[in-house]
């Protein structure tokens, strides 16, 4: 029983997601489909890039994860298939999305390019692969086509990497649905005491959401190990007027 | 087979859901998972509750329905298991979320905290028990895992009600997508002959949409089983600017 | 493993797409669900019809489709059931929102009227077919009860089809989520060389996104086969203030 995540930014208005589900379910019938996120930004690689991160975590060792953020999509950007030291598989475009994910479950072991069309829908469109190329060939790798049988290896796969802070100065790498702010500082490295300096205010840490005020600021680890700036009750953003990209720095008690 | 369904107030965007989804099927890699609504405003609790209220009468007998909106989360609030008179389960926190639903089941038969955490992920996180706690117990219970076995009895749940009419005076207890306003007024003890009182308006009794004019008001017996004011091929929210909380009252013809 | 597939105009905060799925696994647990969409326009059957058509031909061959969009639930309009010649299985009202589909993938070749309250809830509401009547009896035929079971045929379809070009002149029959423009020329009938008219500008053919400049307008063969005309990394629709029904023409070049 595998499982196949997706994440896309194609939205659920339209039928896109459904299409490739159908195109999966055609040649694997028995396999179970997981929606991670549809709702990632167009075209917004980087935000796609953390929202894969932050969910393989929890997912079964060996499961297929289908990514499609792909501006390129036609060009000659390439489609690929790692392997991770964790077992797991990624397919999706060669554009960076799918490294952040990939390392934090051990790293790229085997990357291969998708270059066999016996894997893919008959007579591909060139503005839809998610549903011609990458389901069908997740589809196949589910029912244990090697990933060699794919194409070639690839060894220089395009690079991105999360943003990382530099010493105490960090910055919000994304902010979730409910104005929590969760910042690239993580938790297992963090100083013993310290406050949370963001948009010129002090933020103090605490355990937990309840352990404040209604309406009060906290730092706290949150759920994906990082160091997240928090409003019990309401949303840090707008209190803070901060975004994605907002500098953050740990500050000496 | 057992059935788990999932109702948060996490959303959509984000991969919260997705973490809960991919916890479960690591531990239960055959459960078949249905989303009742990630979009109960988040820490609603009694948005929630009728949510989770309206959906459950549909569901096999035997379903495990996860809930989690829960604003004390890290805090020294339980988190619980009910079993219902119909052999239904209820996982969440002990905040009154899970009662409505659990007394339109034939009431709690057995509660117990959830106190064993070997049936949990490891090392949980202090902000998302959904993916760390409720998750993985639910996972459990769908494996057979006795109520028992996850914890202490608990006899002093933390008690709540949807709000119940008095004499013939009620009030909006939800208002769906449509504009549709549901009522607290059984449809089972409705008079034989009454209009409806709202916002200085009367409105008459109908079979169905198609019996009345196209952006006409019209009060019937929803597919809750509640009495609800409508209106045909618009919204009954907008037109008498109604919501939540809003009178309304039976009146003699 | 029967595929059911939902589309409606239900959307996805209330219950109520739950509470199908609900109704269908209480029949058949092992069914595997589907969502095409749930955020169709309430009430659009042309917009309902237009998704339906673009989704099904990824989908396996036998496929049960539910849909619903319904402004006549609880008047004397029909529930029906359809078979293509594909062997794919239609669900919905009668009122030409399952044919543009049923016409992709064959054409209707039996046609019968749900008369049989046997494979339907029990006490079904006036307001909630899909749960009450659609579901259960796509949950029956994905157990193999034939369609002939179900109800007396049916010779007299309410018909409706997608909007068809006039020579050079066709329109927009759908803007998806990214603002991309689908017109309604077929892509397998273009001529070799062309410009296209929209909103007093002319718009050139390309092969795929990339190929254009940030910003530009394309016009290119999409996913479902028509003639779209998109802009990269931003919205068509937005830049040519165009929307459902706005004229198109080709022009010679």
């Amino acid at each position: 029983m595998v499982l196949i995540s997706l994440l896309t930014d194609f939205g659920l208005a339209d039928t896109y997601v459904a299409q490739v589900k159908g195109a999966i379910l055609a040649i694997a019938p028995s396999a179970t489909i997981v929606d991670l996120s549809h709702a990632i930004p167009p075209q917004d690689i980087a935000a796609g890039a953390f929202a894969l991160w932050s969910a393989v975590d929890a997912f079964p060792h060996g499961s297929i994860h289908f990514a499609v953020v792909d501006p390129g999509v036609g060009s000659r950007r390439r489609g690929v298939a790692l392997r991770t030291a964790r077992g797991d598989i990624f397919v999706g475009p060669d554009n960076g999305l799918l490294l952040p994910a990939a390392k934090r479950l051990g790293g790229v072991e085997q990357a291969i390019e998708l270059k066999q069309p016996v894997y893919w829908r008959p007579n591909p469109s060139s503005s839809f692969h998610g549903r011609d190329l990458f389901g069908p060939v997740a589809a196949h790798l589910s029912l244990g086509v090697p990933l060699e049988a794919l194409g070639p290896s690839v060894a220089d796969l395009v690079q991105f990497g999360l943003a990382e802070p530099i010493g105490n100065v960090g910055e919000i790498i994304h902010v979730d649905t409910y104005g929590n702010l969760v910042t690239n500082f993580p938790g297992a490295s963090l100083p013993e005491r310290f406050h949370v300096g963001i948009a010129g205010r002090l933020v103090a840490y605490a355990e937990y959401y309840a352990a404040v005020e209604p309406g009060a600021l906290l730092a706290l680890v949150g759920s994906a190990g990082l160091l997240e700036i928090s409003a019990r009750d309401t949303s840090a953003a707008e209190i803070l007027n901060a975004s994605r990209g907002t500098k953050v720095t740990l500050e000496p008690t």
